[in-house]
């Protein structure tokens, strides 16, 4: 019995279905391929289709902006068929990489209260400029200089030798009614760089466009916004090319040192900048040349590999970026596909393991907006944490590992397809229950499946206090493996891969260093500044991986602070964030290089407490449970 | 009977002479050619020889500096010799072109009491920064610029990408023991551009250069600056390579428009500075790399084609530069060789026929120097004049033509060697006597041997008050030719040609209207600012072109005011030597900007006032006698 006809762009023949079906249901019976990497939750975004026309009924558009809703994007496992409909399955969904091109997450709203005419970097400004005559000789750029800073008040304008070249004949051209683009983002007080000048009949309705670029050491992300609005036009993710030689930063140094390494290592994550770049312009329909500025983000080495300065310095004692405070460039120096003349701004960092990816996750966290005392945590290879108020900021990295991104753990992935992301324990029988990326058959254990699988572990008793594994359970999960203790989490049977998925003695002792020196680091800000951890009215996390975690599971092991739940802001990519911010608004763009400036760092290798409340740490959930009241509770 | 033998480095066997010859005798007996332009007569210096050993007997050395003399230089037509001697000849001065290498032009002398520790534009600082440590974070760049503004006050530092990308290495390598090489030319208040740094080892007595560079539309002259000590090291001048595509700047707008001619011109001027810039560095023995800075003059159009800037507005009503003040450039973006990082500095102009030579030419011609009225002039295809005091400056420009480089006149040619240089007529037979540069048989005649001719003619009675030939006087050499009326100068057979020289009546008419524009503009400048001409107590006479002629019969035709011989000056290339003084002293730099901007300029093609002193002009010397006294007496 059918009701409805579903035609997907990408098959030959309408599918049928009944009424109340879902998408992914009718798209499941063509053959038609949806990732939904949260399993049909609707929590992850990632099947998101265009409804190109037809009746739907949208269940939940909790991962959907405004933009994207009025686009008509859906999502595919949220979706209720009720009429005829045809479905276009963005083409980024049909392939095995974690690109998130089709939603606008929630961190990408437009700030509120934004007022271009006051604040904006990047301002196209037309003149009509006096045509010179013999009685006004004055020369083509003084007469443009001279009507900008009438209309703008800018007082100093850098330009290249080439702009100048092509200055006069577009006056001409456009007979003396021109558009200028330039960007104050630098310096409200009259200086600022030329990007354009065109007619002002090519100007009009023209799309004048931004990026903002997080550059991860896993994950580089790209936004195309429209700086006429401020709205974010385009995002997209994907895995940082450099991947390949070398997970964490400190492989990257060490590759990046040796002979090519270094320029390999930029033409490898420019050429991942610039596909999501390509993707973001082919996919709006905007050309290149209409992106006028971009803001860059990322943690020191990410930073200085992009740009080509070597970064040997920052893993050698005593750990010294070459700059924190990059001067603003041209794009064409940098290799960033938009305009030639456009303006690259790197964001300013702190130090070698604090960079622009902090002080981005700062500004936009919104740590600085209230006296009161907030922490800020970004964790992925390093975790960086920020305690502080709109008065004061200390800042410092404790070297975590990469255990929370599923290195140095013998089953562990990232948090890619096949990648278990949560685990339930039964307390009597100590089966596990997983979730899985993509809903398909394991391969190994993510961060996030790591956290709650340590912590399911703990509460079942399976671990003790020091994290040791209970071999005297009468169940067969608990065993002796080649690398000592181990519990199974998955069967052979039951896997992709045909072995066993497990967790190790060897990777808990891993977890619980890195989890140690998370928690040591916040005690050690905490102790520095001579305030309780939990004087901390907010826990605000940025970072991919903040967006992924059990918060409760979290703090079971010990990696959070036990603090109320109300008190936990999970900020997506605060990172990218801030690079949006500074983009728009240059008020954001001075306090960025204001956090910098006046965060206090603390080296926590010169730093003995460090290492005591670390040792400290390397429990489960803490040395001392009263710090963790409600771990205590559940214990019991 | 021998006395000495003397050995030229091109020669194969000694030359034998005696007691009192002079050195030029003994290369022509040799057979060892010595250009000798003036003709021996120590004027020019372009005979310079490099005495290698033995006793020598210099009777002139007054085309020779300091340095070349303490080089060991000696002019050959000057010089006895008075032992066994050893000589090199300069290969320069073994070819046709006008390259004179091997003397300081008086105009090249160090400025009177500079101080390189106050004035100095680019400076090499050493510096000893403080290593970085564990508890001393700061990163390579804020460490380098706070140790520079603790030395030197420097607060902004443009830099590269570059630069900054090969900073951290150095800093190591050095042990934190750095020369930084800055530019503060443009902004005495603190900002700077950084060009180099290195490690103090390395820079320690190694040279530090600059370039001043002027671009000529017939002739590029460069000087290499040693910037420690202030000291030309070497002077060169080169036909300007885009000759061949236009000899005037009109000729090579048109050019320049096609295709892809101003590329083409741009290629052609920078391949004439290079090829002199890489003779400097061959000669003195330094590197490019050394060459931190060039300053730069030269007419606008010169100016817009070497940056590749498209200059046709220069030429079309109502003339319009694309950009008077230049901001400062890297040597990279405009193609000297010189060190990449280097800084190229185009100094400003006033408008399309007013421009860096003239504003360079005011600051060396001292005219500001003074609060009496003088007069400036550069006389070449136009005549650009400037009038005025330390108070105030009047300027403009008259499309003179090229008559006075020899162009539109049927014999006439550039001051090169077989041109007639000087002309004297006998009053009674009209028979003529003539200098020839290079001592050979006459080619044509150039600019300076023009005024002669005219004047000596007009002196004569050949040509009355209206420039028009007397064809009843009894001498075979007024006959009549295929353009009318015409003097014949040199006869076929003693010419190189073959062919008669002559002068035209429209040779003639086209003189007198290249002298009437000049004088013209004297009037309307003075008419201007409401001065008499001859209230101008000095004649400042800048450009190759004043080097060459003779005052009095520029008096003569008309050309220059009727005054005292003592007010005139002839200063030499004043273009070059403002660029090299903007090169060495920031002061001076600023003053060229205040000169260029302080400017008025007065356009003639929109004068009335001007049509009317030209008018009158026309004739010999002039309609009102009684501006020439001196004329009129010689007339009787």
């Amino acid at each position: 019995m059918t009701d409805y006809l579903v035609r997907f762009d990408s098959h030959p023949e309408p599918i049928e279905v009944q009424t109340g079906a879902l998408l992914v249901e009718a798209a499941r019976r063509g053959g038609v391929e949806i990732r939904q990497p949260c399993g049909g939750q609707g929590r992850c975004g990632r099947c998101a289709v265009l409804i190109e026309s037809g009746q739907v009924r949208r269940r939940s558009v909790l991962r959907l902006s405004k933009a994207d809703l009025e686009a008509g994007y859906a999502l595919a496992c949220q979706t209720v068929v009720e009429g005829d409909v045809a479905v276009v399955v963005p083409p980024a969904e049909q392939i095995q990489r974690r690109l998130t091109t089709d939603h606008v997450a929630p961190e990408a709203v437009v700030p509120e209260g934004y007022d271009p005419a006051r604040v904006q970097t990047v301002r196209r400004i037309l003149l009509e400029l006096s045509a010179p005559s013999m009685d006004d000789q004055t020369d083509d750029w003084g007469r443009l200089c001279t009507a900008l800073r009438r209309a703008t008040g800018v007082t100093r304008l850098d330009t290249t030798l080439e702009q100048i070249r092509r200055l006069g004949p577009v006056l001409r051209a456009s007979e003396w009614r021109i558009a200028v683009t330039i960007d104050t983002g630098r310096d409200p007080n009259g200086a600022a760089h030329l990007i354009r000048v065109e007619p002002a009949t090519v100007a009009e309705g023209a799309p004048l466009c931004g990026l903002a670029i997080d550059v991860g050491t896993t994950t580089v992300t790209v936004w195309l916004i429209d700086l006429l609005t401020g709205r974010v036009q385009f995002q997209a993710g994907e895995y940082n090319g450099q991947i390949s030689r070398g997970e964490d930063v400190i492989s990257r140094i060490i590759y990046g040192s040796k002979n090519d390494g270094g320029e390999e290592l930029r033409g490898l994550v420019l050429e991942t900048i610039n596909t999501l770049v390509d993707s973001a312009c082919s996919r709006t329909g905007i050309d290149a040349t209409a992106i006028a500025k971009a803001t860059v983000s990322g943690n020191s080495t990410m930073m200085h590999l992009l740009l080509g300065i070597p970064p040997e310095s920052i893993r050698l004692e005593p750990f010294i970026t070459p700059i924190n405070h990059m001067p603003p460039l041209r794009a064409s120096d940098v290799g960033i596909t938009m305009n030639a003349d456009g303006i690259v701004d790197p964001l300013p960092g702190v130090a070698s393991y604090v960079g622009a990816d902090i002080t981005a996750g700062v500004l936009s966290s919104g740590l600085r907006s209230s006296p009161e005392t907030a922490l800020f945590i970004d964790v992925g290879t390093n975790g960086e944490m920020v305690l502080g108020s709109s008065e004061w900021l200390v800042t410092c990295a404790c070297s975590a590992g990469p255990a929370f991104e599923g290195a140095g753990v013998l089953h562990g992935m990232r948090a890619d397809i096949g990648a278990i992301e949560e685990v339930w324990i039964d307390g009597r029988t100590y089966e596990p229950t997983s979730r899985v990326i993509g809903d398909v058959a394991p391969r190994g254990i993510c961060g996030s499946g790591l956290i709650s699988l340590v912590a399911e572990m703990f509460l079942t008793g399976i671990l003790d206090k020091g994290g040791h594994i209970n071999q005297t359970l009468a169940t067969p999960r608990v065993r002796r493996g080649l690398h000592g203790a181990e519990y199974v989490l998955a069967w052979s049977k039951e896997t992709e891969t045909g072995d066993d998925i497990v967790i190790t003695r060897v990777d808990i002792d891993n977890l619980l260093r890195a989890k140690a020196a998370i928690y040591a680091g916040f005690n050690v800000l905490a102790d520095r500044v001579g305030v309780p951890l939990d004087s901390a009215e907010r826990v605000l996390i940025g970072g991919s991986f903040g967006k992924y975690i059990n918060v409760e599971k979290a703090v079971d092991i010990g990696l959070l602070p036990d603090m109320p739940w109300e008190r936990f802001d999970f900020l997506g990519n605060t990172s990218v964030r801030g690079a949006y911010l500074a983009l728009l608004d240059r008020e954001a763009r001075a306090e960025i290089t204001e956090i910098a400036s006046s965060m206090t760092y603390i080296e926590l290798s010169a730093d003995n407490s460090f290492y005591e409340a670390f040792t400290s740490a390397l429990f489960l959930p803490h040395t001392d449970l009263s710090r963790f009241p409600s771990v205590a509770a559940a214990m019991t």
